[in-house]
């Protein structure tokens, strides 16, 4: 059996045979390798360096007292660095697998992306996680930036997980039975370290003394970094890091303290990059200059084709990310159907299609060549450009020797009725091969994704490296170079085969060819064979996958394969005594299975993986049945803990969590979440069980947050209180209520459905906001680092949504809220918080698609949310369709709208019937009168004024009640000239509009909705 | 060519091979791989362990900015483990060196003694500097105990020096050049850190800072023992250590802080041993126990001697330290002969030899038995043995069955002229191949070195381990056994032959078989082979070995090898540059070279070095030419670089170092020297050149302290002084001045020769120990950190050899230096500081032999030594031989005893002539009044009293003087009863006496001087 001191070894051994240099772990502690010096300092700068390490990786967070079978405190990384990227990156590591012993033919192994950032140092890659049967077994990163700084020549970063590739290999179900060495267990080396340190890091480490080593490593690394000293400032930048881990597992890290020390160590990370650069640079770089590799030369055109024929092309790449697959095959489409149609290149259909490793375009009928062009050049009047005797003049003979013609040569055109000598050149047709060879270079230059990256080409960017081009019009390459690359006839097989170099002879029949070799060109293909194939495998045990459900996993696996291989898998029915929700979340968000459910729903005790290619279906479904028994052990072992604890004792914990320093423990705001929820149903009429079960959800608010289970899977925050609750035995509607407060989590999810879940969710988020409000920490740029935008669109959500929360307005609640904030809310932070909720509640409006004039109208009634939101709905009734409503709606706005624009800002609202003596005005002011009254008898105030009328309507009411509004308003204005002489006259005009005005003020912005068509919108 | 990162791999291989198993460096900064928790922690308790690694060691001290050859602020050690000892470590460890390419038969490998301690860490251990050809390449360490414990299983520890064996199998000259991995040297892997962590570590580390740091991690270590957590407990002592490291590195310790730090660290490490001890007992000691090998089986005797014959006896060891084998041979053969005598059996001459791999015994002519006694039994008389009819009486058959024997047996035995009846009972003597091997067992058992050590035999404890034994008896194996070793007929031969077992047939001419084997057991024989052979090889280039400097280096050669192979090396004549004490402080101290000179005792630029064994000579040479090019390189690096700074700068300098926290900077140290000097010479009369030489030279004092000369090299204090102080120009006054302040540097060292010399080192001395003494540091048992032992008899022997300084008293100088002293100095203290010196000064005397009664009778006048030595010699003289002084001294020591012996404490000195009338009194009267105006006459003060008298007189002046005193004192006795009945007579007779006694009570204490006999002593 290989022991995990042999795979260290022969790790060791491949890569020095590939030219890396072994140095040690770094002497002081570090949260993985990548922070050793010889990676975080070594990939700044042009020098080339590769190396291979052993890094002994410390994570207080991750400590377990080694009672978790897959989580160690310390866990051991084989970290490697490849600088310059040598092109085969991906080969080499999987070489290194096949130097372990892992059969890379029978294995699934797989690029599943995974993007890497390290904000505390300032850098981050794009890249993979390598599967094993669905194993994680490594971090595979193209280093971008680190250190705050791009990185020029760009690192290739493997690390190797090293305790599960062992357990993966050796069969073992905990870390501590590895075999480390002949005859000693990985437990007997390092049990009791694992046991003592998970001691320090979550019970016994003084957090005050730590407190100090961080500031006082901190102002050494900030006096080094002064003195030009990267390496012993880097030092104290990882004890900075390490204190802060420490300080962070003891659970005594604010979320304040957390944003300002991940500031601090960015910024000094940043500097000592800085300096090691300069350094190097003043040193004359040591070690050279990495240079990249030469650019392509073009392959040589021999034939000509003379017929239409098929165009091929095929842009190879690394594993995309799956949505980058759907993204770019679309992208290569429509770029390529544009750029031919700038060509005079005549062509079939185009079609493309993609899998993770390659984007292929296919052109049907590609004329060989462009069609040749005449174009005229027009010369002098025909009477001005021969003599008498025929003689071409001076001036014809000017222009044509001008064209580099022979006068002989011109002809005669008309143009507007006058006759011209012209000359008529003709443009002939460019082969298709140069065509092309202009048409996909450049659309391989452009290529871009969400996220892009550089790797060892000069000039490319694009999602993961582009690595061949293949490209044939029928049977020849077309002589396509995009910086190092130059198409050519070749394409690679599947991974499974080991990527083996494979001859096109045509363009014709490729998909085919490659569907020989387990390859599926295309998504939905791989999609439907997915589902069928699942389909046939679940139905023995009667089961089936929810095609609605698993919709985006699907979507997802389809594009990570090349070929799908789906292999139905089993775990212990005894986990199906978990929550359904952690399994699926489990499966999909950690694994991309597909659960597999009965048929009423229930799920079964199994699951379906999409392996890639031809893999030995035993040997993965082993595999995958290792990993997926470990999550469920590490998730029923989070439960089982979980279960024989009160639920008053959790919410006794959240003391010990600091929820930020100056607003207190996590315990402080569940407490002030209750004493909100419990003020807010005061101003409502809650019965008596809704009032019993407010405060009994009330008093275990937030409980679960110190679950080991949310702890691990914060996703789950609510869904494992409701179902801690129920098994507690408290009553279904407390364990609702704790559920609903959790919501919404995400733009879009669920709402609160009950008045309790309602109230909960809605003070969780006011104590949030003016909480940070109040100590100045309103989001900035795309930092939001306590979910404020996310707070704050809750809010409008739950007040909106709610029935019996109708009446409460956004100020109104968030004062409240400030009475029981533990710091001063100021008036200005307050005002600054309702605008922030009404701001982003607007903004989420327009960003559903609603039309951003009825946004712009519903304006003024966002600080009530449930008025904003009833009006929005009759507004969007009102300008839609040709029904009656609609026309009168848009005759009333017009009306108003014109109204609006003739009184002056500042005029009283009057009604001096007196003065009203056009028949027009009468009639005008009678509308209005009875309006009012209308209004009175609807309202609760019988003594409308135009104040108390100013606001008090909705739209609704208006109308209803303004029938005649527009024909009287359009009469009026016909009929009187407003800004009569007479400044009395003027006045009861003006003041009679200024009425209507404000009676209709309240109801809707009039002037943001501008002018309604009669069909609406 | 084998790169470094090839060795460390080699060493991996072949140790995991050999059933290591292989962890990582610890990850936090450790002075040595020994303090990683695989070593320190793991070598406590029973359990088995066998670990390798590499660990990258930080000794912030040597720092040098990467600009030494040979030093580093971090080098790599490869650490091994073995425990329990598998017994044959040493060949483990060659097999090592032959799989890094080291031909071990080619080249000098030599284990050197060196013994292993880390007060820090409470840890020590006995074993070898590993020498290849003159280069230490390896700590080999039995560790004996750790964290304060005695440990019961012993590991074997094998450190390898990476960077310097690799420096020797690459043949370069900085440790920058060595190529590290294929392409890559050393430098340009780790140069930059070398640079900047030794700028941190030398000028930049924030002293505070690291001093806060230190305090924390103290007590973090603190509350992690309290928690019963050993091993996050062991990482903060690690930092704490690191800390510590840091801090002296900055020259920021004093000496007391200094030793306040390391009893800290001592007892955390203490307590973290017995706590990971007491740990591993409670989890049951998952690795199991190390068993002992099983105690050995005596070989069967198979023949039986008839003749005499020789006994051949080897005691096969590990290289045993220089001076072991002397001490060793010689314990050997005195217990052989004493045992052999307490035996009857006879033999003849008997040799012990030895060499550091073997003692043997031969003893010649050993009987084949002890020869049979007889022994008689007596009964009952003869007359109650029979009976009337001669027939054995009851008490005759019962004294005869009491014995086992037939009454017709009894036999007659007169005794005391009375028969008896008797039994004569014949005791057999034993085979000589029982006896011997009792004896020799028991001598084995009784081996005792100076420090002893254990291994992995659970009874024996020796200097190294004993690994086998050989005895014969002619050429019969006598069968000793002892523990687990059996003795037979196989030695072992040389190391360079790899040490093959031999047998051996008999036990004539081992001698000889040996000698044919490159093995000489006579450290004479070897001794005279080195002078001889080194006289031929240094013949040709007109150089010589001076054989009475080199006597010592010469003895321990010799015993460092088992076949001396002198070789003649060279190195470049421009070292001869360097002050000839620098070169051979080098040559003998740290390589054990013999220095060669020419005729006028000049140093030559060629060296002989003394390889074991056959080796490859031109190998051997250019290995210890390379070493001592590194060596003298590093001093003339230090040299070149101190002579490019002026004095005075060195003199401030001194600022930086702390001497004690309350007592200042050395420079203030040097300050009150100075002024002390030039105090103490106001107390003496000192001519106008010697002042200005103490003027210059005071204000120089200890400037070369500062030096990195003295730095690196600190038994050169003083001499380099010296050397700069010439080379600066200095008057050679004030440069011997110089030199001389540090005189003497240990006992039996040359003294100051002049006076501003005496001064200074005077003062020195003074100023110390009046500062710990008033800082209550006066040493205790064996600790003296400061060396005040050393300093008290440098006082006293300054005070007594240098004529200028004659009248100063030891109270007196230290009262002038408690003046100057920078913190309050009792009156307790001072006395303190004044009993100590007297007596060290009365203990030295003892101990160089000085007869007790002597050294008591001086004691009185230690106060001033120049006087008690003065006394001491004059008292010698008059002690020693039959001279005529002799006898009169003897008379008059007699005659004061006796006078001293009757008077009465307290007794008043009167001269009362009226009441003495018998002759006798009167006679005495008249010599004494004689004496004290004889004393009167050659002393200053007229008036002589009695009081005046006391303690004025010297031991020469009363000698002279007293002439007639015994015989009057004699007489006075004869005639006189003193205690006469009349109290007024009595009062004066008394009187008389006590005016005798104290008269002479200054010269001597002459009770402590005992009966001198007439002879003397």
């Amino acid at each position: 059996m290989l022991t995990m001191q042999d795979a260290l070894l022969a790790l060791t051994r491949y890569w020095t045979d590939r030219g890396c240099m072994i140095v040690q772990p770094f002497n002081t502690e570090v949260g993985a390798g990548t922070l050793n010096p010889a990676t975080v300092l070594r990939v700044l700068g042009p020098e080339p360096w590769r190396v291979a390490y052993v890094e002994p990786s410390v994570r207080p967070d991750d400590s377990r007292y080694g009672h978790n079978p897959n989580r160690l405190q310390t866990h051991t990384q084989f970290q490697v660095i490849l600088k310059p990227d040598p092109g085969n990156p991906q080969e080499l590591y999987l070489g290194s697998l096949a130097a372990l012993g892992i059969d890379t033919a029978a294995h699934d192994v797989r690029f599943v992306e995974d993007n890497w950032a390290s904000p505390a140092f300032g850098a981050w890659g794009l890249g993979w996680e390598v599967w094993l049967d669905g194993l994680e077994i490594t971090q595979f990163t193209y280093f971008q930036q680190a250190g705050g700084q791009t990185l020029d020549t760009v690192s290739v970063e493997i690390t190797y997980g090293v305790e599960r590739i062992l357990m993966a290999l050796q069969g073992v179900r905990h870390f501590s039975e590895i075999a480390y060495a002949p005859g000693i267990s990985y437990g007997e080396v390092f049990g009791q370290a694992e046991y003592e340190m998970s001691r320090y890091y979550l019970d016994d480490a003084d957090i005050d003394t730590v407190r100090r080593l961080y500031a006082d490593y901190a102002a050494e690394a900030r006096r080094l970094i002064d003195a030009r000293l990267p390496v012993p400032a880097h030092s104290y930048v990882l004890k900075c890091s390490h204190a802060f881990n420490i300080l962070d597992s003891r659970g005594a890290v604010s979320t304040t303290e957390r944003a300002t020390s991940f500031a601090q160590m960015r910024g000094l990370s940043r500097e000592v990059a800085t300096l090691w650069r300069d350094r190097r640079e003043e040193l004359g770089h040591p070690l050279g200059a990495a240079s990249p590799p030469p650019a392509a030369v073009p392959a040589a055109v021999t034939t000509r084709a003379e017929e239409p024929a098929t165009l091929l092309f095929e842009i190879g790449t690394e594993e995309l990310p799956a949505a980058e697959v759907t993204r770019t095959v679309e992208a290569v489409r429509a770029g390529l159907v544009e750029r031919l149609a700038a060509t005079r290149l005549t062509h079939g259909a185009v079609r493309v299609l993609g899998t993770p490793r390659r984007i292929v375009a296919i052109v049907d009928e590609v004329a060989p060549r462009e069609p040749d062009v005449e174009r005229v050049v027009r010369g002098p009047r025909v009477s001005a450009a021969y003599d008498a005797a025929g003689a071409p003049t001076k001036a014809a003979v000017g222009f044509a020797r001008g064209q580099g013609a022979d006068p002989a040569g011109l002809q005669v055109v008309t143009h507007r009725g006058v006759e011209h000598v012209a000359l008529v050149r003709t443009e002939a047709g460019r082969d298709a091969a140069r065509v092309l060879a202009g048409v996909l270079g450049e659309l391989v230059v452009g290529l871009r994704a969400e996220r892009n990256m550089r790797w060892n080409d000069p000039t490319l960017s694009f999602s993961r490296p582009v690595r061949w081009l293949l490209a044939l019009l029928g049977e020849t390459v077309v002589p396509v170079t995009v910086s190092t690359l130059a198409a050519g006839r070749t394409t690679r097989g599947h991974r499974r085969a080991g990527s083996p170099p494979l001859d096109v002879p045509s363009a014709s029949g490729y998909p085919e060819l490659l569907a020989a070799r387990s390859i599926l060109l295309d998504p939905v293909v791989r999609r439907e064979l997915v589902v069928e194939e699942a389909a046939k495998l679940t139905a023995d045990s009667g089961g089936h996958i929810d095609l609605v459900a698993e919709a985006d996993v699907l979507t997802e696996v389809a594009n990570l394969v090349e070929f799908p291989c789906p292999i139905l898998g089993s775990f212990e029915e005894r986990f199906l005594d978990l929550p359904a929700e952690i399994l699926t979340t489990v499966m999909r968000k950690h694994q991309r299975y597909l659960p597999v459910r009965d048929a009423a729903g229930r799920l079964l005790p199994s699951f379906v993986a999409v392996a890639d290619g031809k893999v030995d279906q035993a040997l993965v479904r082993a595999g995958n049945e290792d990993v997926i028994r470990a999550r469920f052990t590490d998730a029923a072992f989070f439960y089982d803990a979980d279960i024989t604890v009160p639920l008053e004792t959790f919410r006794a914990e959240l003391a010990k969590l600091t929820f930020e320093q100056r607003l207190g423990s996590v315990a402080d705001r569940a407490d002030r979440i209750a004493a909100l929820a419990r003020d807010l149903a005061e101003e409502i009429d809650l019965g008596e069980d809704d009032r019993a079960t407010l405060d009994r959800a009330a008093a275990l608010a937030k409980f679960d947050l110190a679950t080991q289970m949310v702890i691990e899977l914060s996703s789950l925050a609510g869904t494992m209180a409701r179902e801690y609750a129920r098994r507690a035995g408290e009553p279904e509607a407390v364990a609702v209520a704790l559920f609903e407060m959790e919501l919404p989590r995400r733009a879009g999810d669920q709402l609160p459905d009950t008045a309790p879940g309602g109230l909960l969710a809605l003070a969780d988020r006011l104590d949030l906001l003016v909480g940070l409000f109040a100590l100045d920490a309103a989001p900035t740029g795309s930092s939001d680092p306590f979910g404020l935008r996310r707070a704050a669109l809750g809010v409008a959500a739950i007040l909106g949504s709610r029935p019996e929360l109708a009446g409460l307005t956004v100020t109104g609640a968030l004062a409240r809220a400030a009475r029981l904030t533990p710091v001063p809310v100021s008036a200005e932070a307050l005002e600054a918080a309702e605008t922030f909720v009404r701001g982003r509640y607007v903004q989420q409006l327009l960003d559903t698609g609603v039309d951003h004039r009825l946004v712009g109208a519903v304006g003024p009634l966002t600080g009530t949310p449930a008025r904003a939101a009833a009006t929005l709905v009759t507004l969007r009734q009102l300008v839609q369709g040709e029904s009656a409503p609609a026309a009168g709606f848009a005759a009333l706005a017009a009306a108003l709208q014109r109204v609006r624009r003739i009184v002056p800002a500042g005029t009283p609202a009057v009604l001096d019937a007196q003065r009203l003596t056009e028949p027009a005005e009468i009639d005008l002011l009678e509308v209005v009168t009875a309006l009012v009254r209308r209004l009175a008898s609807s309202g609760a105030d019988s003594a409308v004024t135009a104040e108390t009328a100013a606001g008090a309507i909705s739209l609704d009411e208006l109308v209803v009640a303004a029938g005649d509004l527009p024909a009287a308003v359009d009469a009026f204005f016909d009929a009187v000239m407003v800004m009569a002489d007479d400044p009395a006259v003027r006045a009861a005009r003006l003041g009679l509009l200024a009425w209507i005005r404000d009676l209709t003020t309240g109801a809707l912005d009039w002037e943001a909705l501008g002018s309604l068509s009669a069909s609406g919108r």
